[in-house]
């Protein structure tokens, strides 16, 4: 809010409505250390905004002959909207640097276990085999995706705030519109067309993408937490001194980081809805809708980035177990090969026929406790239309991945792009 | 999801995995007219999805010989996702069209009432004087920008989904991607890198991208609600048969299209933290999170629809009476003008001094029921400064606009430029 | 509301107001057979309520000499009120029977696998052994308290809204306390002292319960969906015909239930913030927010009653794998069991040495794939202070189980309670 | 926390499961005076809880001979729970005293203006009089249902969690039951028949209750901030040095505490959905979802306790205009009159061609400019069956409250009972 009042100052001054050294002698007083923040908190509770006390302590500050010109044609919500602002291109820059890292991680991950087999889950079953490789590509490719929506929710949605008591500008006359011009210089910020006091589609519009950044962390998160299970134990989150110790249980390795991750994604999606349910907002400033966001949008941008903090450190230090994929890919049967024995099957038998066929396979084996692969090596409609080598390259997972290598090169590829310089 | 397997015989045709009369013979018969729906839904209850009925009954449908060929390598999330994608188009391409009839019917007002004055209102008190134009200006600034919003969604985030059973499209072998770039060829969608089918940040910009939608809805419906109460008395909904009318009160005139905006806002902002808190899905296809979209993505489109709808309703019909505007600036002595008044006197008695005087002359004139404008006239500290013409010009709202007219213009000319044609 | 309007008319009759025959007249005519739903639904859109156009479809259909008697004092809000107060009684009494499906369901699982003894997991790992039957007498005890919470909200929270134009019943004169009485009778409704046309703290506590009976579902179906992993395979939901098959893999049987309780307690969820956000409503009757109710509260019914339902379809049907759970027990070298040593050498270590010992033992068994039975056998430590009898007591999980029993009693007494009779 | 591990030890010692010495050396040092709490917050990041810190610190406050006894039995969420609950039982008696203040002061608003007739007014428009008391009472009513809904929270939904690692208790083999029972007394809370540490309904019942106050806040707030506009000027918030200033403009005087109650109760109501988004916990105790809760409940404390302060405040010492109200009565030519008329003539004329009349005056007294009571009483069909006192009658506010006396009685005795002694 400093920063606002002495660029204004300039700003008039460069418009030719007060003198450069008055505008000097205000910016040199906008410091945060010469103001008293308690006094502010506290007078902001009756007054409704801290602008009013923090504009008189500045006033105060200021050699009487500059008093009159402290905070000239502005109204509290310009300042506080373009503090704001500025507030959100320092936590979009954060953001985005934790989120390049949360991409990095998720590329080294892919590129590593390209072939590290595991088995696909739909609806928390086996379903077809995929690797490790791939599930990090996909949470890449949803990263890579962020990353450009947060460049643009940067670029686009954050514009300089000035329009005075209701909008007009009033107080400076025909001048209104150089001194914002010279305004959005100072402050390095786009110069909007008009003011949006009360039309707050950009603010909404920076909390979604958090929120949807949060909703793709939380995505991540669930995975590892679910690899992690005792019974599944494909990864684990690196071990640090205490990290995931329990207070009962010596042998605990609790998955802290993604359940940090899991916890800040629920509070910042729950900013989500208070902000744009708060653009109803009446006439030219709004009483009481507007003010939610001054909590709303800070705890948006400190739980998105405790999520993508979170996730960042799990995989950054994530324990791969490519041996616990491999005996989990012979779980329940293998049954999860299915699919890949009706591909093999359905050139011979015709799709609804090798799908039967194996249906009864699959249905036999999780009956008698024997395998998929068994009870196909044993059957005779399967040896009458395949030999051995097709039958067991059916079988086999490493060999039904489809195009699981070029997805990966694909979700490296356009990383890469994003990134602007290899990983 | 018959045009979806449609496009998949095609397209697996156009790769060489099936013949063309094989295509064709599925492709006819994807045809609504065929299907029992409710047989579908009945059935969809216990498997969880309506694509395996319906493929049961396209399959009973198709010729023998072709049986083997229907939904080949898809899952049901294909077939859902794609349809879903192709559905969000149409709402779209409805929803940009209800956008353009309320950005025409907004800059019409701004255009027509760029002089109309009225008070410029701030947490629901008069602050300084407005103009009904600059009021619609700001309206059409935000509508402005909630196409361009919409298209770049339109253009973005619609695409494919095509993974097969896990993401792999092992069913298909080394065909896979061939078959996808048919496939979107054929459903005339971008082909993505990779699938998506537990990486939900896409559907969630859409839904989002709603939500703000239908918060730019509610701002303006909250407005004209707020300007129609009897003692404002500023617009009015236009009358016809019936509408507004109160089932006890034959006097009523309700603004019904205002308040039917702000019932589907609620509803549709309300839709915006499921689908975002839905995103956490587990591993490759998720058990409950991505099935809430099903009804929570329909009805976002559904609920931000009726609202624009209305708006424009509203906005189309709406009658503004300027006259009441002109007299509410009266009201409360016509303190409005205070700030006027101080920018006049700013240039002789310094900006502290001149808020001092003004505030006296307010105080005063509100203890006294005096207008402000008699105050300032019978004040000597006010005359040694101000001849009677500038005195008269600061009272005068219509000359306190600052950059009302630029403004207007600029709001205008972005809505052309959005528009492509003039409004 | 054709009930109510028919109360109605007998409530002015036994009032006095209007004579028995003619309340029959109208009486006779509150029929939804007489009624052309899709004229007042047309209506309902430019009037903003269907009571309108309702009151004129009746008018129409009874004989002149009555029709002035028609609707008489009330406001359409108290007819859409009172009918949506029906409503929820109605649906309430459904919900309370699921519920009650549920609670007997979960009973019959507590009572069964009271010995079936489980890892309990905690953060995903697992912790120390509980029984199943333990943890159905945990979902148990939640339903009890949802089922108790229900009746609570049915006994205060469903009362006559009755108040005419703006709450006065001022068009009944002196008569409105009487007739609204008489009304309340009718209709078999509680009669509060004022209308609460805007207070909408009743119809918002109702919502509130329906969502956390969605969340208490919710907590079942995602330990359904838990312990149902191909990696777990504790529980399966029945097979039926097509019950959770796949479009692609003929091996799979989805938890199709309980995804669909997952399903529907987040679209109900997503209702509360709808309705608790809509109570701050203008002035005697508001413009928007209160009609936000009629979607959301049905929809908050609906899905409430889904996630309900589908649970106690998965419970009732529900196979309990008590094989795989004793095989389990012995995942990660049986480390869950570390707690319970720890509690064994205690009395001769101390609590803090007993944690370490233990500790040491959990980790090298966790290092060299050895059990934590064999690593405590085999240690020195242990032996000196514990006899063979007392250290295989420490690993029996059985023998681990503290207040198992009681608190399944606990929970059994409570649900018969609740139940009025035996489950 | 500390309290919980004072009360754990003195718990154990009553049970004979350590000495009252070893006790007291425990409960002692549990002295948040001796904590360092910046360490612990530290290792809670890792650990992904601050108990496990905090037992670690005071471990080391106590004598080496009481170290073993220390935290003996419980879990991290033990103790987390268990001090939440007594957070909230503090939080309670805040707020309900806050919700006693709000409730007096509306009684007293209630009393002193059941004749300050003033439009009723729905869907923002008049609508038919009645007094600024029954407004008020309603409030007030409504307040009256929230405080003993928090009464009723306290009482029911405040207990005991104590379940050890997994909810078993194993840890103190039979003793479980009892120490729990004297635990339970140590701290003063009810004791439950089962740990509820993955069941959530009860703390999410305490925050929905939150969110219900803060919505029915809200209600009253809206009402103030509607009442307080410049057009309205009917109350206004009690001024005070500096209250409801603005920065740019000398005159306003902005209903401050109703748009901080506004604000809060947005923000309250937002960590409903959170909540009860989080009640879908995984297995014996959750990854994720319950750590939401350490923000979400606290804040939704907060900012239900500002909502509720602030009313307070606008309450107590709210300025009520009753000759501002008097004259907005004339306002639209007093047309809020027509229900009155309507049943003035319906005796004679019947209820349709009562409205019909009616009907017609009112829409010529809108064209003419003319008030509702000039038509009336210059028309014939009026004349011929109303004389002119009973006309006068009709057209006077102050005699068409119908039942304003009596509910305003209720309301204020529904508070007395609730209160327990006269407010």
């Amino acid at each position: 809010m400093l920063r606002f009042e002495a660029a204004l100052a300039r700003a008039h001054a460069r418009a030719g409505l007060m003198t450069s050294e008055v505008a000097e002698q205000i910016a040199s007083r906008c410091d945060v250390s010469l103001v008293n923040v308690d006094a502010i908190m506290r007078d902001a509770e009756s007054s409704g905004t801290p602008v009013i006390p923090l504009v008189r302590q500045l006033t105060a500050q200021v050699p009487p002959s500059a008093r009159d010109w402290v905070h000239l044609g502005a109204t509290s919500q310009d300042v506080i909207d373009t503090a704001l602002v500025m507030q959100m291109r320092d936590g979009l820059e954060v953001l985005i640097a934790e989120t390049c890292g949360v991409g990095d991680a998720a590329a080294t991950l892919s590129e590593r276990h390209r072939a590290s087999v595991m088995p696909g889950r739909t609806l928390m079953q086996h379903a077809v085999p995929v690797t490790f490789g791939l599930k990090a590509a996909r949470w890449l490719s949803a990263v890579t995706r962020q990353r450009h929506e947060l460049e643009r929710v940067r670029r686009e949605l954050l514009v300089l705030q000035f329009g005075g008591a209701a909008g007009t500008l009033a107080a400076l006359g025909t001048h209104g519109r150089a001194v914002a011009g010279y305004l959005a210089e100072e402050l390095e910020l786009p110069l909007p067309d008009l003011p949006w006091h009360a039309e707050r589609d950009r603010p909404a519009g920076v909390v979604a993408a958090l929120g949807i950044l949060a909703g793709t962390m939380a995505k991540v998160a669930t995975d590892l937490v679910l690899l992690a299970q005792t019974e599944v134990g494909e990864v684990a989150e690196g071990a640090a001194r205490g990290k995931g110790a329990s207070s009962a249980m010596p042998h605990k390795r609790n998955p802290v980081d993604a359940m940090q991750a899991l916890v800040a994604a629920r509070l910042a999606i729950g900013m989500v809805p208070v902000v744009l349910g708060a653009m109803a907002q009446e006439h030219e400033r709004a009483a009481g809708s507007w003010q939610a966001e001054w909590q709303a949008i800070p705890e948006a941008f400190r739980q998105s980035a405790r999520a993508t903090h979170h996730v960042r450190l799990a995989l950054e230090t994530l324990e791969v177990n490519t041996e616990r994929m491999r005996e989990n890919l012979s779980l329940d049967g293998a049954r999860l090969m299915a699919e890949s024995v009706v591909t093999a099957l359905r050139p011979s038998l015709g799709a609804l026929e090798a799908k039967r066929v194996v249906g009864e396979l699959s249905a036999g084996a999780a009956r008698s406790g024997q395998g998929l692969g068994d009870a196909a090596r044993a059957d005779a409609r399967v040896s009458a239309v395949l030999d051995q080598a097709a039958l067991e390259a059916a079988l086999d997972p490493a060999r039904s991945l489809g195009g699981n290598d070029e997805m990966i090169d694909a979700a490296l590829r356009a990383w890469r792009d994003a990134r602007g310089t290899p990983p």
